[in-house]
């Protein structure tokens, strides 16, 4: 243990990357066929350390290592590691192995594990699982996905109300099955609702005679077990809760979700935020394999080849002047792409000011006023300097003022698309995050052309 | 206090946004001057809440409502504001509102809240601590920006080694400035080196005779006092940690930095990600005002108006063909646009691979190569069907073979723009989520300008 201590004790690297030493020494032991090795280099990691190394090495080594190391992984590799392996690396295990590695485990993070399995895996570890927790598992996997009652955990630390703090000490001293982690102790009242949460903290500094409902936590806030996962996630974020109680429909106590699970969630959906900006679908993941990449980035590449011949289309009704003035081919993707630098700016802020639930209706009108103006101003920049540098390049003044003229219209439609789009889409129930790119960019090519193309065919011809 | 307590119970909607009818009362109240109605409104909200009340309500409305209800703000609002909105709110509020409100922070939330003020109002609030608080906020200030040194707090619980639980839980009776939240009791050795953490859990839940360094938790980590914060709040996401002590170089503990500021930490990286991605400063913030909007927006306009320049320039160079094949012109914004779609989708996944060190030494070529793959065989697919829908439209094959080819030319290279630009920039100590996107844009628009003009005045003539 003293040395474990000494070990973990010092990072080997400030910024917490994998040493490449360990990875080295692991490819050597592979190659070399020589599992104790592998467990010499292995077992000082950190779970999610080892879940990291497993989804960074290569499927062919990383059946080679498991096929050495089958006995290395327990249940905390297997949550730590990337939903999209661990069916592989599970496929990999003996059923010993299994079994041991899926009973330590909490019964949220067997939730975790098997929601998103294969029925035929999913069986394999419920049946690993001891009666009581398969039952836990089962009723977890009866709450609709991405609830909070997937994310709770059943194991709980409850007090009646009217214990004081000498009795629930002496209570915990005689508890056997205290869960791993917990941070408060939840008060209940007769009918099992939770009533309050006293912090572990003030438990231990408060004499043996205090009553517990004097020292509970001034927020207290309780779940509903269909909550979905994302206000779950925002309720701790906002709230600074460590764990909430969760409640049935019946108010009545059934789980209990603490800070760690919130984490996963916030971060997973501010992932998901940041992929489906780009058009890459959120499930997306560096483990993946070419042709999985292949498939999660096709359809938004369809939409955008929708959207880029829409604007070829606009393009080909000026076809006449396009062949009269060559400069206008040259200039016209200028236009186009400031709207859409634009469009996106706006609507990145606007998608991410929705996520955050800073965007409501008592603000909704002074953005998008803010919006306009910041496009206006910046389109207004931006045309003087492209009407200066296109009267310099061409020396045509009429085409500087096309040029100008077109790129104030672009940039105040820019804005305003990047954020009533994303507004408009969440009112229809879509996933703003997702959908509003393809939108914006379409308006603002469109625009972009048929205002500096229209523009030309009614001033220089 | 029970009052309270049901109050905070039941949010009033699932999805914890502001309610309306809190908002309407409010500009009511203002209206009316009526400063118990305000209280009434906002006294049963959560001090995050009221912080966002505030960001929400226009610049007017917030002077009027301070001016109003300047008793109503505490220490909690001010560090739940947005940093753009703190100065100015604490330049409405009375003196001894603002001593008071400070006072009762921790010493952590002090540092957050003067760091990045103006000197004068810096002092203004440094002035108002106690000395010893003031003192323990100026050691703070002392370690650099974004550091442990700013994130952690002063407040302790340190407990011998040789010490037990009985002793330790008598030392918390007597203890009379326990810490409003903690989450271990840290053990150090008599140089003041901290040896091991006790969770708060297991101490409840052993014997008094038990020795503390036979509970302690089998993952410990220190924290360096300058690592930077984004390490730190790596460490924490990555190792489950709840609360961890900082040390300094000599590795004596100097404070303990908890979740809770991990996770604003996780927060404020994600953000600023998904911002920089967009072109948007990370530091813009929904309640900016126009000119703000503007300059945060400006300098990536700029830069991709001389990237669109650019592009021009090339496109210039084939002016000849352009003039006798308009179909060129048309078509040309198809191959570019795709480029740059795809280039954004590999950009945006190795940026947050980086950001979550997913993207290593170790597999850094394996991705590299999926990537190329993965943009031939989108280029393949997209080549085909703009070849299909190029010949129909324009009835010339070879014009189909030119767009056929240059989508998978620009499609190879967007692929490996996105990831290798990134990489690139890292290396060079450049933020790969702030630069990357104009180098990528550039590439795309550039070669595929280049490769579909420059094919065709190949094959076309």
């Amino acid at each position: 243990m003293a040395d474990d201590l000494i070990e973990a004790h010092e990072p080997a690297e400030d910024d917490y990357k994998l040493e490449r030493s360990v990875i080295s020494a692991v490819y050597a032991a592979i190659e070399a066929m020589d599992a104790n090795a592998i467990d010499v280099a292995l077992d000082p990691l950190h779970p999610a350390d080892i879940a990291d190394l497993l989804e960074q090495i290569s499927s062919g080594e990383r059946r080679a290592l498991l096929g050495l190391w089958s006995m290395g992984i327990d249940g905390e590799v297997l949550s730590e590691l990337d939903e999209n392996l661990r069916e592989e690396v599970i496929g990999y295990l003996p059923e010993g192995v299994l079994s041991e590695a899926v009973r330590e485990l909490d019964s949220d993070d067997v939730v975790d594990l098997v929601e998103d399995m294969e029925d035929l895996n999913q069986e394999r570890i419920l049946g690993a699982l001891t009666d009581v927790d398969r039952v836990a598992v089962e009723l977890a996997l009866s709450y609709p996905e991405y609830s909070a009652g997937r994310l709770m955990q059943r194991e709980l630390v409850v007090a009646p109300e009217h214990w004081n703090v000498g009795q629930t000490i002496d209570f915990l001293r005689r508890e056997d099955n205290l869960p791993e982690q917990f941070y408060h102790v939840i008060l209940v009242n007769p009918a099992y609702h939770p009533t309050g949460n006293v912090t572990l903290g003030k438990l231990l500094g408060s004499p043996r005679a205090t009553k517990l409902t004097s020292i509970v936590e001034e927020t207290f806030r309780t779940i509903p077990v269909k909550q979905p996962e994302e206000d779950v996630a925002y309720a701790f974020n906002q709230y600074h809760l460590i764990s909430a109680p969760v409640v049935d429909e019946d108010e009545r106590l059934v789980g209990v979700i603490t800070i760690d699970d919130a984490m996963v969630v916030l971060d997973d959906e501010a992932e998901e935020d940041i992929l489906r900006l780009a058009g890459v679908s959120g499930e997306e993941s560096l483990s993946d394999r070419t042709l999985e990449t292949v498939r999660q980035r096709l359809p938004w590449l369809g939409v955008n080849l929708l959207t880029a011949i829409l604007a070829s289309v606009v393009i080909a009704q000026f076809e006449e002047i396009l062949t009269q003035i060559v400069a206008l081919a040259v200039l016209m993707p200028i236009v186009a792409s400031m709207g859409g630098n634009a469009g996106t700016q706006s609507l990145t802020v606007a998608v991410r000011a929705m996520a955050t639930r800073d965007l409501t209706g008592s603000n909704v009108w002074r953005v998008v006023r803010r919006e306009a103006f910041a496009g206006l101003f910046n389109g207004l920049i931006f045309a003087v300097i492209m009407g200066v540098v296109g009267f310099l390049w061409f020396g045509t003044p009429m085409l500087a003022v096309v040029i100008a003229v077109a790129m104030v219209v672009n940039m105040v439609v820019a804005a305003l698309a990047g954020i009533l789009i994303p507004i408009g889409l969440e009112k229809l129930g879509v996933d703003p995050a997702l959908a509003s790119g393809a939108f914006v960019t379409t308006v603002t090519d469109v625009v972009g052309f048929f205002a500096f193309l229209g523009l030309a065919a009614v001033l220089l011809v």
